[in-house]
């Protein structure tokens, strides 16, 4: 009881202490802490808030709001990268948060609730789509490259194809909002999960719990992009490589939202909207904010094609493929989770030593 | 009533203009205008047909006449251009023919199906199958194009590689009709449409309906092979690539027969039938049609090998795995459908711009 | 019964006398005809063992001994090779027991069987997990040849990486056993198998039969390593590449184990434990074999990498992607078995040509 009164203030405290150092640009291990702490009370924050909403609105629509939130983010930060030309550092960070939510996000979750429960089970029909969808995103990462060669790089026809995909795979996006929100919404309902809550009533009214989701989403966006600061500095300070601070770094970091959220419900049993966190976020990612950047880079007059580097592909359909082989039969357990991580942990030191 | 009675004399009359348009090489705009009409006749007819013989015979023996009809009409053409050496233009034919009906019969089907019936069942098994033989043809198809760098083109290694490959392709495809139609014809059967017909009783006898789906298919075959022609003068005025016109417009006319019945069966809730004809006839073409055609050009002196071209390998294996994903539960809806159509396109964006 | 009693002579005499036949280096048409014979017999006893502990142990412990003792006379041999510096012959004979189990073992068993049992099952939650394994092996195998180009052959960081990913593996397996043999043992049991064995009682006691275990894997051991040197002369004789030979004829023998265990298995309708064995031992090399060996290979200051050619890539894509296909739905028939046989044949082509 002490402890959860001084969650408020600790939260704020941290926030503003990370705030101030990043403005007064101080040290930057000390700007490091400071922003580790803050993200790891916004995190909880975000996480109560999550559930909280989801309490109110299932868990899917909880679960697509946290990603959604969690992506606007990284979306605000992608079009600024966009804008200077920085492609590279965009795909490096949109490939990230893909293999990021697929395998760092939903392992954590899937072992964490699996070291709990020993099975936890979710809706089949959804996992049976996502898989779908996940495979529409690598095939749409992957035809582009291919064509690469036919095509040429920074052509008119690359530029062409790369904008019609993105249309596409935004069309592909909204429809399947409207398949999962409005057509089969009761089907892909978690009939599973809606054992009672045990009477448990959440801290917030439903208005109250929106706001906070809000809030607190932009806490962490601000305190991720603090965060994201002082880590460029790290990785020249320790040699590390662009596309490793891009794809791993900056994603942990940038993900802090879904990480905490998704593995919070995980432990509560509540692993469909984990999934939905996990998934749902990189097939937003994969078939929307991507597809979003290519067209606003077009506005800028000098468009982004959908051309990632043959180790981001290569990345990109590990994490699809171990994703889907372990979700598709809408049930899990630690040593999933586990191997996730281990395929995780696997990419990451290959784009360590590149 | 008085709309059905149109219908003879209104396939009749077009199949006879459209003949006659073609022997006395009229206008190629005017050509094309009539051969479509036709064909919007025969194909109905065709669909019609197909309809009664799978009332008698089942639904997956009325699929497998159906893909099988439409199949040897693009076998006697494809006969003729290996004869004549055009290796390239019959792969890409093939090519066109096997994503057309994953993707574009399949496509259409299970969407307009979806858009009727919230969701539709089929047989698992079968489902589970088709993905395995799927995964047959896609590997035949790949292990080639992988050892051509070791062997080299036209090598009489690769020949004899071809010919082995092939040899085992027909042999898979005769124990798939042996496994299929006797050994476990039963537990292939789709239990879940045998909902009664509402005596909703067929126009025509058993005989009959054979003998239209016969002459049906003929005339899809004719009309087909007139439309090809004139697409071929489209297609120098339009500059299209040969490619985009073998592999997509050639495809689309050429799978007449499968889509015009595909589509008429799922909307009658019978989307076991209308995924056999979909994936049933592109199961063929990868394993019988194909392989019958290396034979064929070994026989002429001149073998043709089995090696695609890297984008035609990749359209290939884009359209089973995103088929494989969709069809594997045995479960379809809308969403799916559209998927399907939404690949499609983008792969007939990406042939389009080469 | 009186053939039964012949067993055991027939099992010694056979064993001295290829030995005697080895030893004196002999004709080697004579040593390979000798050996043939001895190991008809020794992987008789190998599998009546292998039934025998199974009967006490279950299954699947029955199943992952037998892969056990089947893989280590093989990490025996390859040990010796490693150091001196046979990568080739080790990484090929690697890929042909993964394949070999996969499809000739998996083939062979699930047609055997399939053509005495119209339909046998197998737990679906094993056989789920076995596709997720199998997909973390492919993944291990790939990411070391992807980023092949970027780092170089023989580079101290390709040497790291090898070391790492073999690491993980090998905590992957680990944590696979203590999954599968503790923490969820109940669940992966075969509840559909546990119809009575109709009162069958096994010929030996419990500790006998784990006696015969051991040594019947140590004389097909012997008689594999004697009939490997003769296939190598024979080899030379029939101009067979090295590759072809470490892959397919090697493998073979070397699997001889696996094969009469497991086709024995599934013929008395126990595919849960054929299926063990068979991508047991697949998962065993692909995940504590190989990456032993590259620890091995270290500690002798010439690390083995863990990149495969090419087409030994490829021979396990598509070895792992078939049988997954086939495994997924824990349900097996005679034509799942053909598919198999057939795609082992044509890699067996493939390889033979090069």
């Amino acid at each position: 009881m002490s402890l959860k009164k001084l969650f408020f203030p600790g939260l704020i405290a941290t926030f503003a202490l990370s705030a101030i150092a990043h403005f007064l640009t101080m040290n930057s291990t000390l700007q490091f802490v400071l922003a580790a702490l803050a993200i790891l009370f916004a995190a909880g924050f975000l996480g109560k808030a999550t559930e909280s909403v989801a309490h109110y609105a299932g868990d899917r629509i909880g679960g697509f709001l946290n990603a959604t939130f969690g992506n606007a983010a990284e979306l605000i930060i992608a079009i600024f990268l966009v804008k200077e030309g920085l492609f590279d550092m965009v795909k490096a960070s949109l490939t990230g948060s893909i293999i990021g939510n697929l395998l760092l996000v939903l392992g954590l979750s899937v072992l964490m609730g699996g070291l709990k429960f020993k099975e936890q089970k979710f809706n089949s029909l959804l996992a049976s789509h996502n898989a779908s969808l996940m495979i529409l995103g690598v095939i749409s990462l992957f035809i582009p490259a291919m064509f690469l060669t036919s095509f040429g790089e920074g052509t008119h026809r690359m530029n062409t194809l790369s904008l019609i995909v993105s249309a596409l795979l935004i069309a592909a996006y909204l429809l399947w909002l409207l398949f999962s929100m409005v057509t089969h919404k009761k089907e892909l309902a978690d009939h599973v999960e809606t054992q009672p809550d045990h009477g448990e009533q959440p801290a917030w009214s439903a208005k109250l719990s929106v706001l906070f989701l809000v809030i607190a989403t932009v806490m962490v966006a601000f305190i991720s992009e603090w965060m994201v600061g002082t880590l460029e500095s790290f990785s020249h300070q320790f040699g590390l490589s662009e596309l490793f601070v891009g794809a791993f770094l900056v994603a942990i970091v940038g993900n802090a939202a879904e990480h905490s959220a998704a593995v919070m419900l995980a432990m509560k049993n509540k692993i469909g909207a984990a999934v939905e966190i996990a998934i749902g976020s990189s097939l937003q990612i994969a078939l929307f904010v991507g597809p979003v950047l290519v067209f606003v880079s077009s506005f800028t007059g000098n468009t982004m094609d959908l051309v990632f580097m043959p180790v981001e592909l290569v990345a990109i359909a590990v994490a699809v493929f171990i994703a889907k082989s372990i979700s598709q039969d809408g049930s899990t357990n630690w040593f999933e989770g586990a191997l996730l991580l281990i395929v995780y942990v696997i990419l990451g030191v290959a784009f360590y030593l590149i």
